[in-house]
């Protein structure tokens, strides 16, 4: 139950961070999309080394997945940490509607994701590569055997930053399904019809990354 | 006493160099919201590696007074800790002044907080959020049951810098009553009149992060 | 051959991350400069920390080359790192092509490299200059005798960064054949006439830090 | 000599890669204040862990006077080290004033330093501010007794970032002798006329945080 609350808080911290930089930053000088690919980067530090220590930080239903296929986590703890991501993932959504209304700034925007130019298709297939990679690290320098403890936490971040560095123009990057339900289901119209999308590629993703770590990089223990 | 010294040192790092950043980078090319996030994050890192090792760089009451609660320090020490802080912020802003007359630049923008456009309800709850989510990340990342001492200046100063990423555009951030404090008081007016939400909010979020880390984190010794 | 598919994933990310940010950032607020050479710093953290455990993460023959004259991989390794590195390229190239594509994007710019206004001298000059310096780094912090395992990708990744910073506004930064090989091959027309140049310099770079490396800074166990 | 070799060689990297980004990104969309505060520092993180295996990477004069008054230096390495760092500064500018040439670019900014509207006291006092922090947090994270010898490099070079993103809007930041000295004796003029400033403050800069660190840090052995 720890590690759901502990879940809940540090999504909270990727999608309020992430987002809320992304719409209050939108047209002011100087944050633009490096400043927003590294806020999103930066929550992971935050919450790796502060509810880190309790759930190990996945944040992201494509990363417990990808967990759970290389028997990291149980069935009954991947339920858990969903759930607690999901629900961390809408309080961080609403606290962003409440200071826009509070603002009385433009509320459309909450940081949903969405095909852009590239359909749904496109938008998939990007997606799929982009968690790829993104859960590969994750999986590698998290392993017990080949992995890096202490600094996992930054490099995670700072492949986050990365990976929002070029999914940013394209679908305003989702690599995460906690981090697009919330946004989409709050906006409505379009970015809700999209977000079966955000939730499907990341998990591909992930799952793919965990068998390619497991098998290509043996980072699981026999 | 020495501990004092090095606080009001450490401090004064922070005020000068995110506040002065915010001030003189004003208008200039390449500076803007990122680059003031980074100055502001990044003199945690300067301090946390020099008078860090006197003091343990909390440079902020927010963070001493959790430290207080969850009895890192003492009632002393919390006195002492506070005055060199507020001293250091001063010292800060009486600088960036100097600098300002010298250089004929207007005064009026000392990097003062202020409620922006959210009012004080709104820029209460802003702070305290952002204050939680920082000092729960120091609270853990600190402990020694539960931290990295090694890493912690440069994780700590990382979500500083996240935490300005979304601040700024709303209250300019604060997270810390004696970053507020000395700016206002020199630039008075408006400033000084919202001061009190910059020094009650951070205190309300350090405590309850104080609260959360040892209950919900574990960090402290049985 | 599970070394040369980690480095052929690893050049991938390198290519990928990198030429994308530059391609899709081209006129967005807020990438510019900073953001490219971020994003091709930021690949190397991701790749050193995930297919590094694997094959030491090169992505890159100028680098290869050196480890090979100080003898840290044989010359069989030699050819099965480049085919990786070289085939890593293309798929990245081919990917975000694929893209820019599915996007009505213009396909004309894919992140190749060029002379820009320096001419083919001032190019090499330039490029070997980088190169050389990328390398040293490289060959010190993952030396057994000189080096700091733990922190190499970091270390490896920022340097980078600082490599394009200043290469971006003359070549824009190759320092690496495989990552202008195949921008430059899809790209064809001048890109293709004067990639010899962005083979060539790297190359010369990088055996000239594996020497410097070796006799001035004794990076190789006797 | 080594030393002197290795000091030149680092030497060479801060100010090609700090002076070479400012000239050359000048007007360049997205390098900035920002961007040149970057290359500077991660020129520190490049040298330390590649020369700096051999010499410590001090890299500026007003480092090796701090390291020599508190005893890690000898007075003959002094002078083998402030030769290498100003041989290194010229050659740096030298390589900058020929690729200018080759681009046919103009030459008239080299990256000097200046008063800019301080006058003579106001940089002296800035310098000396500046100078006094940044030499302040490397004799602590370089000391053996309250240091962290494996994660220095990223820290100075993380200091050195915040220094200048105050310093540039101001005098450019110097905080160094061998990196004012090259571009002011090519550039000529007023430049010239004013690298007193640039040679004077960063040494009493120096001075006063060796005796700081040492009294109020304990940062020396007793």
């Amino acid at each position: 139950m720890k590690k759901a609350i502990a879940e809940c808080l540090g999504t909270f911290m990727l999608v309020f961070f992430g987002t809320a930089t992304a719409v209050l930053g939108n047209g002011m000088e100087g944050i633009g999309t490096t400043g927003i690919a590294l806020a999103f980067g930066l929550s992971i530090v935050a919450a790796a080394y502060s509810i880190g220590t309790v759930s190990g930080a996945h944040l992201n239903p494509a990363v417990s997945v990808g967990m759970w296929l290389n028997k990291r986590i149980s069935t009954m703890e991947l339920v858990y940490y969903v759930v607690g991501q999901i629900v961390g993932g809408f309080l961080a959504s609403f606290s962003l509607l409440a200071i826009l209304k509070t603002a009385s700034l433009d509320t459309a925007n909450l940081g949903q994701n969405g095909f852009g130019e590239l359909g749904a298709m496109g938008a998939l297939l990007v997606e799929i590569i982009l968690t790829f990679i993104f859960v590969l690290v994750i999986m590698t320098v998290t392993s017990a055997k080949k992995g890096n403890a202490r600094l996992a936490g930054v490099v995670i971040g700072l492949t986050l930053t990365m990976v929002h560095l070029v999914g940013i123009p394209l679908t305003g990057t989702s690599v995460n399904p906690a981090r697009s339900l919330a946004p989409a289901v709050l906006a409505g119209g379009t970015a809700l019809s999209e977000v079966w999308v955000f939730i499907v590629a990341p998990i591909i993703g992930g799952l793919l990354a965990a068998l390619v770590s497991k098998y290509l990089l043996n980072t699981e223990e026999q």
